[in-house]
């Protein structure tokens, strides 16, 4: 029998809450199968780790998180905790050391998912992001300069290497190929001359390699209002870390919300483990209330058995979170329910 | 009487043809009054001149038009010059020579104007985006190394200075103060470890000046969808050259679309001219054929108004805009009507 080892970083604020109703929902699916079994090995790494002990994760918890199929992982961020510390330390760390370059996020307006446009259809919206994760401009590359003084100036420098340009780009046509869908790259080299000009020099590059795929190319800010204008025109989509980031959080807000928007830090050479997590932050606003709509996390699960293979299986999971939806009765509050966490999860796994 | 000198870069594709109806409100404007007089003067800067003379402007364009109280900008690009000419050779080298160092674009739905969002009420879209706009992300610094071989990489290297950080934000809460309204700050300080930290330091010091203007910052990542969700949020915002960029398009898609979207590029001191532009592009695709939107380019008329000190000939100009709106007859075909570029223009100075 096929074995997944997943380990589980809940993290901070409602993460522990939504991971809680994911794993219920992957027990529930792995329990319909006798083909494969999940293993939950649980991380206590987070901010409450951190202020027990001073460090994010232990000093050896990439070693230890090396050994895993998958990571899944719930939110991290606390009040207090900055940001170069609590995200750099876990969140980015973990995507940079496993080399999981590739960020997948389904930008899809599910059956039952509530549609806030007007002029635009609802299948209209139904676009893959895939997102350069481990460079470009995250590269935490830069400098600050003549501090305090008159003359202070600070610099942050976008680093685009060949190979991680290249490889994403790949990824995507490879992707695109494989759907038989249009492919679109959204840059911005009429302004960052340098970084998307390259962008832009490999997209064509790669794609003589692919004459069989449609392709497109938009502008960020070009892009950021056809999204909203005009969605179908975007099927697949490749982009940089940044852009990637902006636009799948628009993407979130035209597709149900952010409570539904689910994303995979892959690492396509299997090396090392992938994550799984849902796109929402810690919200420490509403953490411990009970209220956290877990269906991001679940939809996250759902990737997570897709990349495992099992992608009959990871179906099961989205079509029950399609249907939850269509039925609109057991719903968390920022869905205008008033159902808790566990009740949907516990509603997912009875569809399932 | 007063006087005031502009100068008019038409430029390319769909430029010439708003920028006509602009000229034609103005001067319909300056006739009420006997107050002040508007000069217009016409230079030929482009693409066109471009393949004419091999250059963008004169060598002393940047002199000449010094001499101006403002420019007034119609679009600039035409397939076949690279960006790197056209824009930074126009349109982004006026930006920095002449230190237009604010970029202001209203992001409001006026009355009439069409309202994309289901959820949203018409009043919550009304927003007052500042943007950096002499530096940043698009200092144009950066690198190309290894070019061609394996090991090729490219670094694209945003500069934020203290002066030019310090000034902006100054700027915005100086608006903000004035009109009475909130402050919110866009930034991204938890993946841009250095530049949007240093912003979010020099907001958090510039805000402790203005006690009495409400202040908010956000992510741009959760600001792109809040936008959509709640954009009641935002009354003045305050970001950086490429996330106001983006923002602001994004806003062109909820206020009515980019034919209504018109940005002033304004130098404070006054020590040089400010430039008023319609920010959309100039579309190719539709130029020569009499059907471009001059709403937009009407509107940052309106903004030379304010800027000028008459105002309350600003709002003659936005108000009869938005009673066009509201009859819904005279209408360009991106708004679903029939009308011509020069049908709408008429029908604006025949309100006014
Ligand atoms: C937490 C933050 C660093 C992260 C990012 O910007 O990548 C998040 O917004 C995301 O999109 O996963
Ligand atoms: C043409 C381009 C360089 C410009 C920009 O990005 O600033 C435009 O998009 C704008 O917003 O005025």
């Amino acid at each position: 029998m096929k074995q997944f080892k997943i380990a589980v970083i809940a993290g901070d604020g409602i993460g522990p809450e939504v991971i809680n109703e994911g794993i219920k929902v992957l027990k529930n699916v792995a329990e319909l199968d006798s083909g494969f079994q999940l293993d939950f090995t649980y991380f206590p790494y987070g901010c409450e780790f951190y202020a027990e002990n001073g460090r994010m994760m232990d000093d050896d918890g990439i070693d230890k998180l090396k050994a895993f199929d998958a990571i899944y992982l719930g939110a991290v961020g606390f009040p207090g905790v900055p940001d170069h510390i609590s995200l750099w330390e876990l969140l980015l760390k973990i995507r940079k050391s496993f080399d999981q370059y590739v960020n997948i996020r389904p930008v899809t307006l599910l059956k039952g998912a509530h549609l806030p446009l007007v002029d635009v259809k609802r299948e209209d919206i139904d676009m893959l992001f895939i997102r350069e994760n481990s460079e470009g401009e995250y590269s935490g590359a830069g400098d600050w300069l003549f501090k305090g003084q008159e003359n202070e100036v600070v610099l942050q420098n976008g680093v685009f290497s060949r190979k991680g340009t290249e490889r994403i780009i790949r990824y995507a046509f490879e992707t695109a190929k494989k759907e038989g869908r249009s492919l679109t790259s959204i840059s911005k080299a009429n302004a960052l001359n340098y970084s998307m000009v390259f962008w832009d020099q490999v997209f064509e590059e790669v794609s003589r390699e692919y004459p069989e795929v449609e392709t497109a190319s938009y502008l960020v800010d070009a892009a950021a209002m056809l999204m909203i204008k005009d969605p179908k025109r975007f099927e697949v989509v490749v982009t940089s870390n940044l852009f990637g980031d902006i636009l799948t959080d628009l993407g979130a807000a035209l597709a149900g919300g952010i409570g539904l928007a689910a994303g995979a830090n892959i690492n396509p050479q299997r090396d090392s483990p992938s994550m799984f997590e849902p796109i929402h932050g810690s919200a420490p606003d509403i953490a411990g209330k009970g209220i956290a709509n877990p269906l991001a996390s679940i939809w996250s699960a759902s990737q997570m058995l897709d990349f495992f293979g099992y992608e009959a299986h990871g179906k099961i999971v989205l079509d029950a979170i399609e249907q939850l939806l269509l039925e609109a009765r057991v719903l968390t509050p920022d869905m205008n329910g008033t159902a808790s966490t566990s009740e949907v999860g516990d509603r997912v796994t009875d569809i399932i």
